[in-house]
């Protein structure tokens, strides 16, 4: 049992996987947990899998934490905030203003809500998918509000700090925009993509590779869930689709004569403006790229990997990431590996030494 | 060394990614291979590298493989049908309709080359990022046209098969469709979306997670190829274009008053057409869905992987693939393995009574 700033009891309404997550997390710390929700199975399904148990008369919670879709949020907010006038509320919708909005036109004593967003998630939901390390290390927002200060809600600061979070301020309307970019619109984005395949012919989606399953792999979401996530950010979502238009707009002009003059020149600006944009993102894929990737070959036996990870050990290199690749048919499965930059000319000629096959 | 269909030599012009890999993998089953490169030093990288000899006067080819830019491809072909009379030549460029077209334009022998695109590729380009198992196990497209006939062309049938790759067979329009649809719209869109991040606040960037980094993979690829690419292949990749546009265009209209009658229902079709597309995807994120993910916690050192693996094989479990996360911060990393739906119950038993985690 490691120690917590939180006191508790915490309450928490809704036990889908954000619900669940955060009670598992909060009880390996040694919180009580008081779980509700409007399922009598997803209730018991989550008491069982150890993540609270069920709310009783007489519960005095220090915090409510409100994990119910968006569409609903404001209104369970609203409700938790009169049956428990001494605990602070807050919620971890992926919108921000329209929750706020919506407890201000319904006279909620929002002196004691401020809302959050955690940006952690997976593409399994329901309680059983929750886990207690869902937000080690990944930004949780507070979107504080000039109707309470953060000295008043710093229980909100140590139930994301007792999650292993990051606290990120920022105004409701800056997370809204934010999200709008970095998450919704995106979806949207994957989501047209997907829309082409509908009616292609099987020989066309056989030729699919990687880059086309990482654009659309997000289309598989949840559509009932997304139609209120875009309803409820939709002036921001809607700004950002509008730009997207005009610079698809101008792909579209380009390639209408692609021999015109300047025509490709302005297919080269777009396709090398992607390249900006995408070397924005901070971590592996963008400008903060502190890993780099080598690609052993291992063969397609258990023991082989087994051998080549025990070896790096020995080396006495640390692996970041591990990937194996096996492609249909093929004796030979390749491991890509990322470790520190500075680790890689050692571990490959360690590695070669001891007989692997680097295959780049 | 293995047996071989193709009787060889075989000459391979541009010795970049594809052609180093040719190269690669046809001198593992013993075949002579001749390469030329307009570079004098990714000829000689290529040639240490070990995928063949360089080219020499008398060379006799009974086949030409020519791997250059799309931009530069039916003319490089149309020297080497003029150059080697009695050769089959062909090429491995991701468009095939305008190349095509051009060869005849010219008043090449066509009645002696048929365009094929293998499906394959990496991140990497050049000579040392040149894999002999590239095409192992992946399509590669044929598109046979009026003037040759598939059996005057049976060594494009032995080379794809020596590398280890299946033969798909596709007029050059079908596959410039198909190729729009898979390929290259997924590029077009990706962009466009990290188009969006280049002036995005670093406030907003630092909130993104996996979806945004998933669709805007391919927006780093290079943009001299792409616009080579998209500029030969407009008009397919132009028509799907419009089409997403006109689907944009009402996801825009519907975000404009979410609240207004109907708007939700097209946010939600829209949306589960974009479910609907994904799901046709063949492979592990469509419908053929052969293999399912359990997720282990692995203590962040490497022996514990490599002990991981070693009691997976004891159990006589075969691994299909097997990715780590390890969450900035953590203590913990999650294996997450690949294995037959068959396999599940009974390899978490083993590794639950063994000690191991299994977070889902």
């Amino acid at each position: 049992m490691v120690e917590s700033r939180l006191v508790g009891p915490v309450r928490i309404v809704g036990v889908g996987l954000l619900g669940t997550s955060i009670g598992l997390g909060l009880r390996n710390r040694g919180i009580e947990i008081i779980l509700a929700d409007a399922s009598p199975t997803n209730l018991s399904i989550a008491v069982d899998y150890g993540a609270g148990r069920a709310a009783a008369p007489g519960d005095a919670p220090q915090l409510v934490v409100v994990c119910v879709p968006p569409d609903v949020t404001a209104e369970i907010v609203a409700r938790e905030l009169a049956a428990f006038p001494d605990a602070i509320v807050t919620d971890v919708a992926s919108v921000k203003l329209a929750v706020l909005n919506d407890l201000r036109a319904a006279g909620a004593d929002v002196s004691r809500y401020i809302g959050t967003h955690p940006l952690a998630g997976r593409e399994r939901g329901g309680p059983l998918a929750g886990r207690a390390d869902l937000f080690i290390g990944r930004p949780w927002v507070v979107a504080g509000h000039d109707a309470i200060t953060y000295q008043q809600a710093t229980a909100i600061d140590d139930l994301i700090l007792d999650l292993g979070a990051s606290i990120v301020e920022m105004s409701a309307e800056d997370h809204d925009r934010g999200v709008a970019l970095v998450s919704h619109v995106p979806q949207v984005v994957s989501t047209l993509m997907a829309r082409r395949l509908t009616d292609a012919a099987a020989s066309s989606l056989n030729l699919a590779g990687q880059g086309l399953r990482d654009v659309t792999r997000v289309a598989a979401s949840d559509p009932e869930l997304w139609v209120q996530i875009l309803g409820a950010n939709a002036t921001p979502v809607r700004d950002i689709l509008v730009a997207y238009r005009a610079d698809l707009d101008r792909f579209i002009d380009a390639l209408a004569d692609p021999a015109a003059p300047g025509a490709r020149r302005k297919l080269a600006e777009e396709l090398a403006g992607g390249n900006a944009g995408v070397a924005r993102l901070p971590g592996k894929h963008g400008q903060d790229r502190r890993f780099v990737s080598m690609i052993v070959m291992v063969d397609d036996t258990p023991g082989q990997l087994a051998r080549l990870l025990h070896e790096i050990g020995e080396v006495g290199v640390n692996l970041e990431d591990l990937r194996l690749e096996h492609s249909p048919g093929a004796q030979l499965g390749l491991a890509e590996i990322s470790v520190l930059p500075e680790a890689v000319g050692r571990l490959t000629e360690e590695l070669a030494a001891r007989g692997w096959r680097i295959a780049g």
